[in-house]
């Protein structure tokens, strides 16, 4: 096969398999050609994934090596997605009775929610995760998101118990915003003991929600490595039970009379420019 | 640019922009090349996506002409997909009460998930769609990988309506197997009137669910062009009010006594054959 027939194929095959770690006689079968050959393709891919600042080629030698693709937007592209989308919530006539936001539009274009998740996944890429979890419903579109760069599955919690998913274990938690008792449920089978999760939702106020799933993952042993909010309000910050999360916008002022509305970066921008 | 970097910057592209039109010197910008030399390219790539199955890229000339890349599984890959589907499905320990049939681990894996959504964006390619619509919370994560090829949004449908999402359109229907009365919401933002529209759904019994969307739909005078399940029940099939439809595999004569269960190819293999 001709080595410009070849980077398509291996280009398509890296982006639909991030983090999946292959040996070369998999792409000498499949091109039909020698190690060589595919080790020189391997390097022009990544160069070329380096210069867009998409990522990188991981490769690794001896018995066993080979390579995988980590997807990982930078710094700069990360910080440019959150200034686009700040932009496009900072817009008065999504503001709700209650203070709150409408963003259906955006949580509902595929694009959108792709490179929220790209952005996670660039942030919690060095993070040793088995697992994406989420609530149901909004934050489900962004856990699949995040979870196809990275790699794992997802598993969604439920405020109510389904007949299709089999026993579950539950727990009672308060909302922070509403102070209400609420339940949350996740199926037994959904979740192996002692994993490593992450935790992925839309919106944060007070921080009941994520309080919640904490408890209940508590229940399943897991470790929860990294928390990820798409926004968060800022007028609940001392009130806030979770600290160490990262969100990518936040929302302030949210003035109803005045029709006005102010958009800041979420967390993500600082915590990210440090390291 | 040399060739070899373009060849991996523009499959890149196609697969991340699914269905999108792009002139060509927008090509010739992002490459600082010439126009025959991005035209090169793209017989190039049209010529290996054609080759492994993956669809085309679909030139026009002319004033504002340019290329759109057009995912398409063939035949025989979504036949193959659907069989590997089967076989995961028909294993007795996915057998829960009532009938139903635990599929949480596969809607859990967002490659599985993706390839859903790829078999349904081919079958579904010709047709006129400006958007897909679902039900949560099941259906959600297929509706989106449907999107994404499609390059459409999605609109989620609830069963209690949400602060969030502002006013909204609901109705009541009989379920079709349990026969009790439930709500299904919509919020009016959420949907242009007069949209074309695709159903997806992750399982349908009596098709009681699917039944209320349409009736949903209906109040925003949307045209429902075609609606995919990924699992049918075969037993309700007598008392099915839905026959325009698609669906992956069919669940057929789970017997929990014996521990049983028989999955056959949905209705996709027998429609997308005649074609």
């Amino acid at each position: 096969m001709k080595r410009s027939n070849r980077l398509v194929i291996l280009t398509d095959f890296f982006l639909e398999n991030p983090r999946k770690h292959i040996q070369l006689p998999y792409f000498v079968t499949l091109c039909d050609t020698t190690k060589s050959s595919i080790s020189e393709d391997l390097d022009i891919i990544n160069a070329v994934f380096k210069e867009q600042g998409m990522g990188h080629l991981e490769r690794s030698t001896g018995a066993g090596g080979g390579v995988k693709y980590i997807p990982e937007y930078t710094y700069a592209k990360s910080v440019a997605f959150i200034d686009e989308l700040r932009e496009k919530l900072e817009d008065p006539t999504r503001i709700l009775p209650g203070g709150y936001l409408y963003m259906s539009d955006l949580l509902g274009n595929p694009k959108t929610v792709r490179d929220i998740g790209r952005v996670f996944a660039s942030a919690f890429s060095k993070m040793d995760i088995d697992v994406i979890v989420t609530v149901a419903t909004k934050g489900i579109p962004l856990a699949y998101a995040v979870a196809s760069f990275l790699n794992v599955p997802v598993v969604i919690a439920r405020r109510d118990p389904k007949v299709t998913e089999g026993s579950s274990v539950s727990i009672n938690y308060v909302s922070g915003s509403s102070r209400k008792i609420q339940t949350m449920v996740l199926p037994k089978r959904s979740l192996e003991e002692g994993s490593n999760v992450c935790i992925i939702d839309d919106f944060m106020k007070a921080g009941g929600t994520i309080t919640g799933m904490i408890s209940l993952l508590g229940e399943f042993n897991a470790r929860v490595q990294a928390i990820g909010v798409l926004a968060e309000a800022d007028d609940d910050e001392e009130e806030r039970v979770i600290n160490n999360y990262t969100s990518l916008v936040k929302i302030s002022n949210v003035d109803m009379r005045h029709n006005n509305i102010e958009i800041q970066a979420g967390n993500f921008v600082e915590r990210e420019a440090k390291e």
